[in-house]
């Protein structure tokens, strides 16, 4: 297996596509004749001669580091053209030569639905996309996002909360983390889910990096839901690629006075599913996922949890103290179902309100 | 005159329809010799033994009180197939025979367009309603509306206060008010705009009445706006009639917890231009109405953002060759942001226009 991924690390270390791959393998049959080829014979077969050289000479310290990494548990490598490789993936013009993947190979499997916003959301917004991740996450969805500050963050939460899967797709190497922040939640998706990235390892979080990886995002997902977003954003780079891959688009309405609705309005116009429920998007997908909407559906939708969520907060904020308390505690004083209660100390989380501490306690911050 | 009001009258006083009429006029010639022809005769053309009747035996007092009542300043009978009869109004199937116009029967000749909603809308609906009905009749559009609570009520009140036009389409006969705390707002419709109705005087504000008065609403309009409407309600059924009378539907989107927002939103899946602000409604109504969009509204265009886009499109094509450039490079040359120029070589990209290197470097393919 090492011999293996050698052969895979150094054409993708060239920069070798996917689509060239094709001919590499018709041409010199498989892998290691690919990489022992002579580079005149590469360059016949259509490799710049930059690429030639990449090969014929690999940059070994860079190899070593990735094949270490690869040693390690939860570490995987996904190539092209093999049975790991995400079938959807598979479908999407451009797809990766290869995924360094940490954690569940197996997640990538589960039928997916993105979801992207903004990183500087409304606390409405990120309360919709906890209660939208919390809802299809437990509808069996892998939650794909892109581990940015703001949205992302909020729906690879949710997913976690209800013991859901969820998948980081990264636009840098699998062995950073960005933002720091974001340490701790990137270990937990590795543990349940699925840390991606199709960039070498070390690779730092290049600008151009973003919209490259959102094809992904949206390229692994049978459909990408925008909760909020600017006019123009990273978010609506990957909504148009979700629609170009063939893939659904889902967008949220909101008040004509919220800038972060406009990206959303945008969507809509130009043909993007409005969604008010996530039953909207499950029914959408069903057909594609043979994927039962549970009867139970109308009483846990998001929109009926939030209804009278703004009191409900207020009640929590004058009951919690700097003094941590546990959740079952809160539930007897608060008269709110422990599933309420913590997707509110999620939000409340989010926003800074309250720290969540050891033994599932929770004290308001600062 | 007087004369000639009697016989239209009896007529709309035996609920003929003005469909009826054009073939009791090439029957029998004029308006006279309609209401004195033999019932019998009347009957031969069509008419069913009931109107007949009424035709034939009028009622005395309600025809003086109507007459009286016409000869009042600004009180004014508009009839089918005349001159004073709105054009927009003929191409609805079934127009009314005439309708009772107290106010000025000029502003029914306006490019027009109808704003309606909840009785109960939210403070944000009714902003809303105020604002788009001061800005649309700044821009010399009537207002029309139907007088009722919540979002009518702050339609009317937003014209009027911009000394726009403003046209209230009753449920009633005209000279009763309903709602009565809306007395002084009647009267100052009269003043500068109409208050107008098919229904005979003393009609009372009967349920059915309503969705009937709805055609006259949208039938009036170019357009009709929906502010803020529940599910199942009257707006719905308003902005249903404009699309099947071939006109124009807007809708504002709002948040997916305003259970407020609910039909606005039904009515963008089924079709309706989902509007953000109010010069989106100019913008689609400009080549009906020959209206000149102001030059403020084109800088808050949607669409003037996607023609910049086009625009900067190809100005990067220019820029590239097949030479590959750092994005850096792009950036100095182009003036466009990192930010927007890896996405926009993104989208090349998939579009097998451009091809993207080792190092971040940038060519054009081919």
């Amino acid at each position: 297996m090492g011999q293996q991924h050698r052969a895979w690390l150094i054409l993708a270390h060239a920069y070798v596509r996917a689509a060239e791959l094709d001919a590499l393998i018709v041409r010199f049959g498989d892998m290691d004749s690919i990489v022992s080829a002579p580079q005149h014979d590469l360059k016949d077969a259509g490799l710049t001669a930059e690429k030639c050289a990449a090969i014929a000479s690999p940059d070994d310290t860079k190899l070593g580091k990735a094949l270490a990494w690869l040693e390690q548990e939860s570490h995987h490598l996904v190539v092209y053209g093999q049975d790991n490789y995400p079938e959807l993936l598979t479908q999407v013009p451009g797809q990766p030569l290869l995924l360094y993947v940490n954690g569940n190979v197996d997640s990538l499997f589960l039928p997916a639905l993105a979801i992207v916003g903004s990183r500087n959301p409304t606390r409405g917004g990120l309360r919709n996309s906890v209660e939208f991740a919390k809802y299809l996450a437990r509808q069996g969805f892998a939650i794909v996002s892109g581990l940015a500050e703001g949205i992302d963050t909020a729906a690879h939460r949710g997913a976690l909360d209800v013991a859901g899967k969820t998948i980081a797709v990264l636009g840098h190497g699998i062995d950073r983390v960005y933002p720091a922040a974001n340490r701790s939640l990137a270990h937990a998706i590795a543990q349940s889910g699925a840390l991606v990235s199709e960039y070498p390892l070390g690779a730092r979080p290049e600008r151009w990096h973003f919209p490259e990886r959102n094809r992904l995002i949206s390229g692994l997902s049978l459909g990408t839901l925008v909760i909020e977003a600017a006019r123009r954003s990273g978010s609506l780079i990957t909504a148009r690629l979700a629609a170009e891959q063939g893939r659904e688009v889902f967008a949220l309405p909101g008040s004509i006075h919220n800038p972060l609705a406009r990206g959303c309005h945008a969507l809509i116009r130009q043909g993007a599913k409005l969604v008010e429920a996530a039953g909207d998007i499950t029914n959408e997908l069903a057909p594609l996922t043979g994927h039962m909407v549970q009867n139970t559906t109308s009483s846990k939708r998001p929109d009926s949890l939030v209804a009278d969520a703004d009191h409900d907060y207020d009640e929590l904020r004058t009951i919690l103290s700097h003094d941590p308390v546990t959740i079952d505690e809160l539930e007897s004083q608060s008269g709110l179902t422990i599933d309420q209660l913590s997707s509110m100390l999620l939000i409340l989380e989010l926003h800074g309100e309250v720290e969540s501490l050891s033994g599932g306690r929770y004290a308001l911050s600062g």
